[in-house]
């Protein structure tokens, strides 16, 4: 702590990301990286990527990546936002939509940073439980709110909302932003994108980082209605012009243009997801529904920080939150097929 | 504007950076480039990157790039601090520091994106004037307020502040934060880093964009008091936990070490902006003493935004800003010897 702090930092708790092991040979199974590498085309692009350009500024508004987005999307270009990172776009959005005299609503298990954009940008929230079933439980979302923003699917439990669900709130929820966070969607769950002509107030971010194998890229992007894209370029513009370097955009321009490799590489991950919820089950866990690239699950008979412990001990790597209501669960992120039969395997020593 | 927009939103008015044109075969010397390409070093080690690799988050505290940056300034590693370009280290820092109850002091003419900042977080902001020569009269600034920033050697105007007028500012202004903007420094001044063991309340930041010809990978940082840095984490991890992608962190840091490519091209950078004075104060141009990769310069006959216009017209770019006081200035980066030879040439058919 040091005078020379505004009052707001003193009072910021910041977010903790899953750890990042700087030793070697771990099984990482807690930060929900994709196991397998960026698409082939992804690697040639960066390779084939004139260095010497890199003396220039890149195109504040990263044009090439915004029609990429809008053409993959079906969208306008207008109708796109980019930013380093989704989390990067979440706390623009914050900014640009949830500063209000109502509070922002949110579950109360979800992405961890979601109260933390709020103590930084002074935005009083309320968090609504989910049901029994570890559900967010849209219906009961009151409608006077400065916003509404969850993860769909879920984190970390995995759980998806149809869209059918997603437009009875938007069909209620008609006077503020409502922000669909879909990190995951690609894993299991359809897009929102699909309905952000119908509902002026809908943002949909996703992410690079899952799915297209991209974490250390650091590309994140918004789909809505232009109006809410031209509220965060505001903002965006009033942060940091030039959020997204000329590589990264190289490297997302090029993993949309191989949709075959993503097809695979997101099938094996929904086929392994299967395979280890069906062990698991074997085991004794109860696994929650997942359409995202992880699981979320607990033993009935055995503690969760010993089962995380002790799987670090044979350098598995999982998260554990020790958060209420959660404090039982371990979130599994789906590796390649050889990391959870590792897995697997340990857990059978450990509980057999 | 929108009805869905934070009343923040609707009251930002937005940086505008130089223009980015998407033309070909320009000379552009409008935003600060630096004319030569990144070291052949950086070029060998982002091809040499495992590309497979980016499946995988980057380290969100970029411990690598702050050991060589405090390997190189010769300070601690935490007293560094790194961003997503100087911007973000500059943003970062106004919610750290300078959301106070004071007004923060900065020059009237200056980075015009310091008041944006101020608008985006809601502070406070005094403009003191420079004095006649279009210098920083920091002798005048009063020692109550909420942070003082101003870049050394400021932009647009060129002029450089002595590490002795930093030391009195510092030594009367002790209550707040100090921050010295040093993207220019490379181009002829004393970094006010060898004063931060001195002062506490002392933030410099510097940019891979200018004198490491880096803009196109976004990395900025920060030098200062372990309590200053620690500051400036807790805000960063409370908006963006990874701001800088693998290749970017990969590229500094090469960069970092080729200390003779470094020298060669910051000297062929100066070696031209004194010809090109020379030169213009041949065709009657006044120019102010610069110490940066730019020069700021007007013709007591010719109008400046006319010859902005007559320069464009011949595919050469330099920038313009319709502003008080300097509307009849021109800002020109340093090209390579050959493009200045290009705008000296235009300009004798212009004037001559």
């Amino acid at each position: 702590m040091s005078k020379y702090w505004s009052e707001l930092t003193k009072g910021l708790v910041p977010y903790v990301p899953g750890e990042q092991p700087k030793v070697q040979n771990l099984i990482k199974l807690n930060t929900n990286e994709n196991p397998y590498p960026p698409s082939p085309k992804v690697i040639e692009a960066i390779d084939g990527f004139d260095k010497q350009r890199l003396r220039l500024y890149p195109d504040p508004n990263s044009d090439v990546l915004k029609q990429a987005l809008a053409d993959y999307h079906e969208v306008n270009k207008n109708q796109v936002f980019v930013g380093n990172g989704s989390d990067e776009v979440l706390a623009l959005a914050f900014m640009a939509f949830f500063k209000q005299a109502e509070p922002i609503l949110f579950p109360d298990i979800s992405y961890s940073f979601y109260p933390v954009y709020c103590n930084l940008f002074e935005i009083d929230y309320q968090q609504l439980p989910l049901n029994e079933a570890f559900e967010i439980d849209l219906a009961g979302y009151p409608a006077e709110n400065g916003g509404v923003i969850f993860p769909n699917p879920n984190a970390p439990t995995g759980r998806l909302l149809s869209l059918d669900q997603l437009r009875n709130l938007l069909q209620r929820n008609t006077e503020s932003v409502v922000i669909v966070d879909e990190a995951y969607i690609d894993f299991g769950g359809e897009s929102a994108i699909a309905l952000v002509d119908q509902f002026p107030n809908l943002l949909v971010t996703q992410t690079f980082s899952k799915s297209r194998s991209l974490a250390g890229s650091r590309v994140g992007f918004a789909i809505g209605h232009e109006e809410l894209i031209e509220g965060l370029e505001r903002v965006k513009n009033s942060f940091n012009s030039y959020p997204l370097d000329m590589l990264a955009v190289t490297a997302a321009v090029a993993a949309l243009q191989d949709e075959e490799y993503f097809e695979t590489t997101r099938n094996k991950i929904i086929d392994s997801r299967d395979w280890l919820t069906a062990e698991l089950q074997q085991l004794g866990f109860e696994v929650l529904p997942s359409a995202a690239n992880f699981v979320f699950t607990r033993h009935p008979e055995h503690d969760a920080a010993e089962l995380f412990a002790k799987l670090r001990e044979r350098a598995i790597l999982v998260r554990y939150f020790s958060a209420t209501r959660i404090d039982q669960f371990l979130r599994i992120t789906i590796g390649t097929q050889a990391e959870i039969e590792a897995l697997v395997f340990a857990l059978n020593e450990i509980i057999g």
